[in-house]
């Protein structure tokens, strides 16, 4: 059992009322394998420029099985995002995105990936590339993609295409919205369903999450914090520790308690997620962190 | 152990993208007593027109211990709202508001009903009248109210003098937000928490519910529904089951295990009750039928 994840690796330069870091590690892949590997360390696809230091590498090494797929390109740096939250953490402002080498990431799947059974994630990157890759995988348990906005309306009939090739979907409340048209989640859920999926994960930050599968929901509050630094990654973070959980627990016909459970465990590890800048929120914590919190979601939202 | 409300007493005509209706009987008394007599049938206090007839007040018997105090102001009519619900339910435009006999509401509670151990539940009227009928009601064990922006705005102080009075609020995000000012609702919540309460009740609609305790927190998902007809009267319906069940279990120290449960019986009580126009959605269903969805609620929502 493993994880195969394919995703950006940045610098970011975030300021929030909790304070401003510069060009700390981030990046959708960075995130994903942070929050994954407290149970399963994925194996890396990514690309950095030359700028990208022994120090960042060390970080991804220690939170993968293999960094095989990550590909350093010569004379360019690597992707830059300076952005800041507004108060309350409604919206990030991005003020400097640069692409720079994740303009020319044409991600290749190392064969060596490709052992046991395995599942794909296919963080947020142009739906052409997560097509492309999907199909480098025709093994895979399971594929799942992260999307945004920018590739709803830009290009939806490749978005089509590359949800035809994976079998669930990770996106937030406002892409559903977007995608479908519909404000009742459930109906969005509901529309969005292809015949051929296996899941749906729905994020609505301060207000949980719903995950959709064949014949049943799951539906979760949020961790309730009162104190917010970073919110940078939540999602990536989240669907880390999500399929981190699944491929742990080995159980790819997703049941609705094996699904339910890995919704607690990714609810509790996100909320740790936006605790501290970058990646200092998950870095820094255990297992037994998790279990803790776990423990304290349980009287807050579990009941009889 | 028995439950004594206050409220409105209302002829509704409501519209929605499922339908609509003239005159239908509603207003919060009416709403709440619907929803608390599955378990605990209130004492009434409230005020009808001359046009209120034998068949409305025989609903308001049936879901009731006593009408003693209802009175019925002559040569008046009785509280009219007419509105309609936006496509998506996303907000109540409301088209007439008559107040009528309301207008002259100077509500006496009656001793018969300050027997017994009970609740004293306020609903949405102005914080003066709010904190009158608080202090004809020393003895009672715990006194909750509900409220709405019109008097945050207009009458504040009064509003202050009515939450000195009581036990604790129920409100829904947007009131919280405009009590305080803060969007993190749990802020809010600590914000608004006084040294003498024992509880707040902060609704927000399809995305669940928390509640906040003395040192603890409660915090659930709705029920997902995709048909939505009539959600007049939901958080009425809502403080109803849930006091209802407090008063059932006589639990007036209100544990987290108690006032969690109970928030789980009152979140599938108000799923039904916005499933029917009026006070349709409550009244067909028995407590087999509230069971049922509890047990699916179980599955969607609760964790080991």
């Amino acid at each position: 059992m493993a994880i195969v994840a394919v995703g950006s690796i940045a610098f970011d330069s975030v300021a929030s009322t909790a304070g401003k870091r510069e060009r700390i590690l981030g990046g959708s892949l960075t995130h994903f394998s942070n929050a994954a590997s407290l149970k399963s360390k994925p194996r890396l696809v990514g690309v950095v420029g030359e700028d990208f230091g022994d120090m960042e590498m060390d970080f991804l090494k220690k939170k993968s099985s293999s960094v095989e797929g990550v590909e350093m390109l010569k004379g360019e740096k690597s992707f830059f995002w300076k952005g800041h939250y507004t108060e309350n953490f409604d919206s990030a402002v991005t003020e400097i995105t640069e692409l720079n080498a994740f303009a020319k990431f044409n991600p290749v799947v190392p064969e060596s990936y490709k052992t046991d059974d395995y599942i794909l994630f296919l963080a947020n990157i142009s739906p052409d590339i997560q097509t492309r890759v999907a199909k480098q995988c025709p093994n895979s348990k399971l594929k799942m993609l992260d999307t945004m906005n920018y590739w709803i309306e830009s290009t939806p009939d490749d978005l089509q295409t590359a949800f035809a090739n994976v079998d669930g979907i990770i996106i937030n409340e406002g892409e559903a919205e977007l995608l479908t048209g519909e404000k009742n989640l459930i109906i969005a859920a509901k529309k969005l369903f292809l015949p051929h999926f296996k899941l749906i994960i729905l994020k609505k930050g301060s207000n949980g999450v719903m995950v959709f599968g064949k014949n049943y929901i799951v539906s979760l509050p949020a961790f309730p914090l009162t104190e917010i630094i970073d919110p940078t990654g939540a999602g990536d973070s989240f669907a880390g520790a999500f399929l981190s959980y699944i491929d742990a627990v080995g159980d790819y016909d997703l049941s609705q308690e094996t699904v339910k459970q890995a919704a607690v465990y990714a609810t509790i590890v996100a909320s740790h997620a936006v605790q501290g800048f970058g990646v200092e929120g998950i870095d820094g914590i255990t297992t037994d962190d998790v279990e803790k919190r776990i423990d304290e979601f349980r009287k807050i939202a579990s009941f009889e």
